[in-house]
C-alpha cells in the first residue's frame, strides 16, 4: 500500500515524474536525479516496504531478480568499467528515502563520483572470535 | 559447478575453512574475514556465477529472498546504527573475488571502518537529458 509523503510511492503512482528505465507488475527502476555516475539507477518495489528489515521475503526477490537484467543494460548502453550495487538502511547507513532501493552505479574510473572507503581489521579477529561472531549472529535467525 | 581456483566454491565444498552463517541448499553466508565492521558478512549462491551481469534472475531471487532474514539476523546480534549492502562487479567496482557475493555491512557511527563517498550531479543534467539517458537503456533491456 502506498505510503502518504513517501516520494517513491509518489512516483509509482505517476504523481511526480521520474526519467523511468523498467517497469512490470512488481518493479519499478528509474534514474537517481542525483547522477552520482552516469546511468545511476534506483530499482524498487511497488510495494512500499522502509527498508531491508521490514522487507517480506517474496518482495526482496521480485527486486533482485530484475537486477541482472537491468545492469545488463546499463552494460550495454554505456559500457561502464564497473558497477556497483548499494542498498542503505537507516540514516547511520545514508538512507534518506526509507522506501526500499537499490542504487546500480555504473563505473567509470578513478574520480567518476563515487567511492567506497574501507578499513580491513583481519588483524583484529582470531578464528575463534569469527566463529563466535558468526555463533551469535546464526542464533539470531530465525 | 564448482570453478577451479574460485576461493568461494571452496568454501562452499568445505574444502577452506570459513564461519559460517546461514546455509541452505541455494545460499552460504559466512563472515568476510576483513571484518570492516564487525558482523561484516557475505552472502553467495551455491552455484559459481562471475558477478551480476552472468547471473540467471532465479539465481538472483534465491540469493536477494534471503538477504532480509539474515539482515535481521545481524541486527538483533549488534543493535547496529544501520546497515549497508553491497555488490561489486569488476575490479574498477573493487570486485576481488570473482564469484557474486553480496556484502553485508554493519554500521555503528562515523569511523567505523566503512564509508562511501558520493558526488551529486544533479546540476549537471536537465529532465530531457535524464530522459534521454533513460531511454538509451530501456533500449537495451531485453
Ligand atoms: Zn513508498
Ligand atoms: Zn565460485
Amino acid at each position: 500500500m502506498a505510503h502518504e509523503d513517501c516520494i517513491f510511492c509518489k512516483i509509482i503512482a505517476g504523481e511526480i515524474p521520474a526519467a523511468k528505465v523498467y517497469e512490470d507488475e512488481h518493479v519499478l527502476a528509474f534514474l537517481d536525479i542525483s547522477q552520482v555516475t552516469k546511468g545511476h539507477t534506483l530499482v524498487i518495489p511497488k510495494e512500499h516496504t522502509k527498508n531491508i528489515y521490514e522487507t517480506p521475503a517474496n518482495i526482496a526477490q521480485q527486486l533482485f531478480a530484475r537486477i541482472p537484467k537491468i545492469a545488463n543494460a546499463i552494460k550495454e548502453a554505456y559500457r561502464p568499467a564497473g558497477l556497483n550495487l548499494l542498498n542503505n538502511n537507516e540514516p547511520a547507513a545514508d538512507q534518506s528515502v526509507f522506501h526500499l532501493h537499490i542504487h546500480l552505479i555504473p563505473r567509470y574510473g578513478e574520480d567518476d563520483g563515487y567511492s567506497a572507503n574501507w578499513t580491513v581489521h583481519s588483524d583484529q579477529y582470531s578464528s575463534d572470535d569469527l566463529q563466535q561472531i558468526a555463533n551469535e549472529i546464526t542464533q539470531n535467525i530465525d
